[in-house]
């Protein structure tokens, strides 16, 4: 089914045994009995499988000593790619209990003292799981959570593929080859949407297509509003692209900008180049952000940039680590993440600029490089 | 964002008012002090508006006394559509903990004893939630579920019009329109969801096309697999339209059967139409489950026959009530649910025969009527 996600092949088994061999010293470093995974992308991180998103419960019950088991309904044990040693299938019939076979792994493991859960687990299933297991304390998975910050080459290259994707629908863009004027925003986001397919990706993940005021709504939802001359239209979208995601934002003005949006845009693409540079090796993440918002505020902007300056990206579109206030850890090589301060004044308009950036040891490498411009559209 | 799914345009606010007001009673009638909402048709169930499924939380917060408030990123605040008199919005910032906003209206109104939890809330927020109420019990939501359960005259009405969308495509598959000998089952299953759009859905929820063999995993994903003359083609796919699914499963033979698959197919029919009349009001689940278990047994298929025999639908694509040994609960006007038997040989064949029906008081309404033979194709 389609909502399993962008699906790819599962990689070599060595890679998910080289993962569960790593998950499994952290588990030990960490004090961790039990690791639950289900839906969300830690568990074909580390397995190759995807689960279903429904609710019938697959899930992966790692013990910190024992076999790793695929919880998983019998009727869906075809799809799962068999990974000898690195974990063995276990599938429920239909008149079991799938959440009381979890807890009985469990306690078979003596694994029920501290117990991490994957973010993107359905409540129902760890609400069901609380009474079987007491005394057992919960804690997010902070195990393949962390290990899928750092990316390796494969992923990089990933990475760098799906933006250079993103790259070339924003230099269409920027070139007028994609009509805005007379379109509505909805009209060009499915426009935007198509284009990422046909650029290599196999999902679009989003494209936000917002013009004029609208553009003030950093989440805004592409509309039947119709684009005009002399105003801003801000476009941020992204895909996933064999597995890896893409992410970039760009603005364009439609005819001659007026100066108090040449000199803000002057100012957020300083904030963005400044903070992306700041992406250094060892950096706390939280510096990227403040990089980013002090030269906003310098200028006078600081209360109309309400967001964090980024967020990690890799297999999901946003992961750890955060560029926000309040995230001291350093950066290290191989964190993927997006910088992206925007301006936004309420009823008039809004701007945003954003890269794809890798922490690397010989500085910040970026996945994104097209034209950094407002570029000014002659309509 | 397309991930927040096949969204649409919020229905009056009377309509929310009168559905937080029955919540509310239920509530009451239950013992639950406080409900929370997140991700899930739950919440645009009984607010209008579809959570972003990323990581900065979405939460409504309903306690049993005080008011309901939407917590939700400062950011996305603009995307809700305010419903006066159902909930206020509560936006946080970037650097605010949204958890502890929500435990804090939960402490504020006294409501930390039951919790009621969303099912498809991202566990983490739980897993988060947890320390900071100390002594709350945890159950399902089982307040706006029981509530999504019992359709009402507009929600049968779209589940007939999705219904009929699917009907149309299974009389073009059975009238040999749509190419099988050949393609591959993904092509296919590509095909099957452009039809799915052209015949008014919004969103393509899944098409399982599988061949000869294939058939037999009952979740099989579409494969490269290239469909051959004189095997069966399971066909199951639906998709959502204004809100609604759909979901259907016709099989077609490329050929003439062999007297196995044909006497099977008998059988199957026979169970799926006996099992579709017993859902009458006030029969339990499992009696629907147990009368086409009983038929296909009888014949000697019993252990080929391993899953449920339905899932209600409506929102979601599977909800409750489930059609299932061990659910004793009887069924009321108003719910709508599939009948669905299936009969796999593993390395074989499989068959499956799929319809939506709602109970009513005079009868079982079935939602598809497309023709319930095997279709045999002259390839």
């Amino acid at each position: 089914m389609n909502s399993a996600g962008a699906a790819v092949d599962p990689l070599p088994t060595s890679v998910y045994a080289e993962r569960m061999s790593r998950a499994r010293t952290l588990m030990e470093e960490k004090g961790i009995d039990l690791l639950l995974l289900s839906l969300g992308l830690d568990l074909p991180y580390i397995s190759g499988y995807h689960a279903m998103p429904l609710e019938r419960l697959t899930m992966l019950v790692v013990p910190r000593h024992g076999e790793a088991r695929m919880v998983v309904p019998r009727m869906e044990a075809a799809r799962v790619t068999p990974q000898p040693g690195v974990f063995e299938l276990l599938p429920w019939g239909e008149t079991e209990n799938p959440v009381e076979i979890v807890a009985r792994l469990a306690r078979d493991s003596g694994a029920t003292g501290e117990v991490a859960v994957g973010d993107q687990m359905w409540a129902r299933f760890l609400v069901e799981l609380l009474p079987l297991l007491p005394g057992a304390h919960y804690r997010r998975d902070d195990v393949v959570t962390s290990m899928r910050m750092t990316k390796d080459a494969a992923e990089i290259a990933a990475l760098r593929a799906a933006g250079a994707a993103v790259d070339r629908i924003a230099a269409q863009l920027q070139a007028g080859d994609i009509p805005l004027v007379g379109r509505t925003e909805a009209a060009v986001s499915a426009d935007l949407s198509e284009r990422i397919i046909a650029e290599g990706h196999q999902v679009t993940n989003f494209a936000i297509v917002a013009a004029g005021a609208n553009a003030a709504s950093p989440h805004h939802h592409a509309s039947e509003r119709v684009i005009r001359r002399d105003e801003i239209v801000l476009c941020d979208f992204g895909g996933t692209m064999n597995g890896y995601c893409s992410d970039i934002t760009r603005c364009v003005y439609l005819g001659t900008p007026p100066a108090e949006v040449a000199d803000a845009y002057a100012v957020l693409r300083e904030a963005q180049q400044a903070a992306l540079q700041a992406g250094t090796v060892g950096t706390p993440c939280e510096e990227v952000d403040r990089v980013a918002r002090g030269i906003i505020a310098e200028a006078g902007y600081g209360e109309y940039f309400f967001h964090r300056t980024g967020h990690g990206i890799g297999m999901d579109a946003h992961e750890d680590p955060y560029m926000v206030e309040g995230n001291s850890m350093p950066l290290a090589a191989g964190h993927a993440f997006s910088v992206e301060p925007g301006i936004y004044l309420e009823g008039k308009w809004g701007m945003r600029l954003e890269d794809i950036v890798v922490a690397a040891d010989d500085g910040p490498q970026a996945m994104n490089v097209a034209n950094h411009d407002l570029v000014c559209l002659d309509v």
